[in-house]
């Protein structure tokens, strides 16, 4: 195989920092353009290391400062559709998106157009605009290959068999950091707390989402649009220590799981590089020395979050959008010590109660929810404010 | 898909019998040819249900019993060359061998030579006579679909990556019956105790090869031919549960998994169907009511049985089938009340120790040495007749 050419959007954040690793061990693998919000230092310092074609910084102050700093050969794009001609412009092969919130839509569908292989490490695309994206990749004849481990380890326990023959998709999910605390400790839980995550290394928001479970609701939704799935077919259960990622249930009862360390660099390469898997060099999972796997049903608090995914599921056209841009706003609200942790979801939901009826799905459609949702949010969290966090009646 | 047309071996035993009851529900499997041994009245029951083109018994008197029984249209082959003619003429698409011993040996080649896909569930033809049935599979260009429930779960985790991206295959033990017992409680267990198996319902032979994991040392070299792996990729790992059947390690450090009940139906509707999964209604398999699966390494007196597995690889030639008879020999010792559980690994062992270098592996040289071992482990336990069971320094 020749080099395959990778663009990366959001190479300064998590999933970007890690996939240059990915890419820099692969030796197969090009970072041919790089993509990011501000953060010009480390881009800079990944443009010296990579030596892309092309860089991209939505921030226009910050690409003033990159440009003296870039190598000969690497062109800068600056301001908010740099990212969405960088794709256009840097002819990858593989389009990777780390970038956090609707940031992403925009240069998802570039990479869909020019008809690259679509690395979606993002989940609120498919969950906010699953009904645009998917398509329009069908369409295009354009893969989609998640990176979230959970996805990315259905789809690669799909390959045990055909997609008529998959009875259901089974989601696992660590608990997080409160994994065992009864609903009444849980819902005072300080900000540290929801943010001692056990066996995953994190940003902040992702991290409380584990701690809710809203990261699961979030999961069933992206699971329906990526593997084309009803809810019904799509199952949540408990599994602290984070081995088994997910797995397939087939028609026969036969069940295939993905197991790996919880190391994101794993799904990442995947995604790169599939349909090969790269030869890492990776310790080999040592089931015997972890000794035990436990799997529970989802009770309580937990059941009560990913309702809402399949509430959303049931619901189609902007609920999605509503959903993730008001779970985004109460989690900022709690990060900022606004509200108590047991009002993340009731607050969400009653949010997801309040939202209008869309009639066409439209990009504009989308993200008019997302900026009414995060309204709405605001203005339920200013209500607690006058009373203080964890006043109002969950 | 037409009518796919199976010739079952050994119909009457535990695996015909559930193949036969996988055919039946599976609606477009035939059943087109049925061979036993002595079991006439089981094989007449059979044919009247299935109605069978060709039936078989190697047992002539047997085969006189049955004549009368059979309906019309299904015509009868007796004695001892009958169960190879059955598969040449029968035209099967798949031949499901689940004859137990060396009997299994020239119908499985014969079955080659039509052309018919094989599905082994007597490991001894392949532990035996690997290094004449593969190269002899392969050459036809026929499909060879295990049937074991370790193998089926390898072979299906195959599917997830490329053969050279393979970095290990782990098959999965119980530990048996007495796979909480310490070796110097375990070598004094009585036949009532090793054959309480704690999750498979199985057959006695296989039940005390279960216990001593001489069972897995034979799959060892199962998985070594099925899979053409050299014994450093093949591991073994203690799963009391039995509901993980074995995974597959890829180089890029994930791990694919198949699970399912302790069902041996579902490994054999698999190998009838293959590349389809059939729809069986089962009922999804609960790993939430399961709760906890356990996993640890290898231990003492395992360990010991397990590496004799290795030591028939590196050695090839007819070491396979040496320590196959020596191991069927042993076990039929120690149910016989003739030697302790304790023995059965240490003599077998001994005579592999003991085993003479063949040339060419040859059919004639395999059953040769098959003899060989026989006699040798007799010899042994003829000795320890003299001083009574237990009697031997392990």
């Amino acid at each position: 195989m020749s080099c395959r050419r990778i663009a990366i959007l959001g190479s300064t954040g998590s999933i970007g920092r890690q996939s240059l690793e990915v890419i820099a061990a692969a030796g197969d693998l090009r970072a041919c353009a790089l993509a990011a919000g501000g953060n010009w230092r480390l881009l800079a310092e990944q443009a010296r290391r990579f030596k892309p074609e092309l860089v991209a910084l939505s921030n226009e102050q910050a690409a003033n400062e990159l440009q003296a700093l870039l190598p000969g050969g690497t062109e800068l794009l600056a301001g908010a559709d740099a990212m969405t001609e960088l794709v256009r412009r840097s002819c990858p092969d593989v389009v990777l998106s780390g970038v956090v919130g609707s940031a992403g839509l925009a240069p998802t569908l570039a990479a869909i157009e020019v008809g690259a292989t679509l690395a979606i490490a993002n989940k609120e695309t498919l969950v906010m605009a699953g009904a645009i994206v998917m398509p329009a990749a069908r369409k295009a004849g354009a893969a989609v290959l998640p990176v979230d481990s959970e996805h990315s380890a259905i789809f690669q326990c799909l390959s045990a068999g055909r997609r008529e023959e998959v009875a259901r998709v089974v989601i696992t999910a660590s608990g997080g950091a409160l994994r065992r605390w009864d609903g009444e400790q849980a819902e005072r839980a300080t900000v540290q707390q929801a943010l001692n995550h056990p066996t995953w290394q994190m940003g902040k928001k992702i991290t409380i989402d584990s701690a809710t479970l809203m990261n699961k609701a979030l999961e069933v939704v992206e699971a329906h649009w990526l593997f084309d799935l009803p809810a019904e077919q799509i199952k949540v259960v408990l599994h602290e220590e984070s081995i088994v990622h997910s797995y397939v249930e087939f028609r026969d009862g036969s069940v295939i799981a993905q197991m790996g360390p919880p190391d994101m660099s794993l799904p990442i390469a995947y995604a790169l590089s599939y349909p090969r898997r790269l030869d890492r060099h990776a310790p080999p999972l040592d089931l015997p020395g972890i000794g035990t796997l436990h799997f529970s049903a989802l009770w309580g608090r937990f059941a009560r979050a990913v309702e809402l995914g399949y509430r959303v599921i049931a619901a189609g056209g902007v609920a999605g959008a509503v959903l993730n841009a008001a779970n985004e706003a109460a989690v900022r609200a709690f990060l900022n010590g606004q509200i108590a942790f047991g009002q993340i979801v009731p607050m969400v939901e009653e949010v997801l109660n309040q939202a209008p009826q869309a009639g066409q799905v439209t990009l504009d459609a989308l993200l008019a929810a997302d900026r009414w949702a995060r309204r709405r949010l605001g203005e339920l969290v200013a209500t607690v404010g006058a009373a203080g966090p964890g006043s109002t009646d969950n």
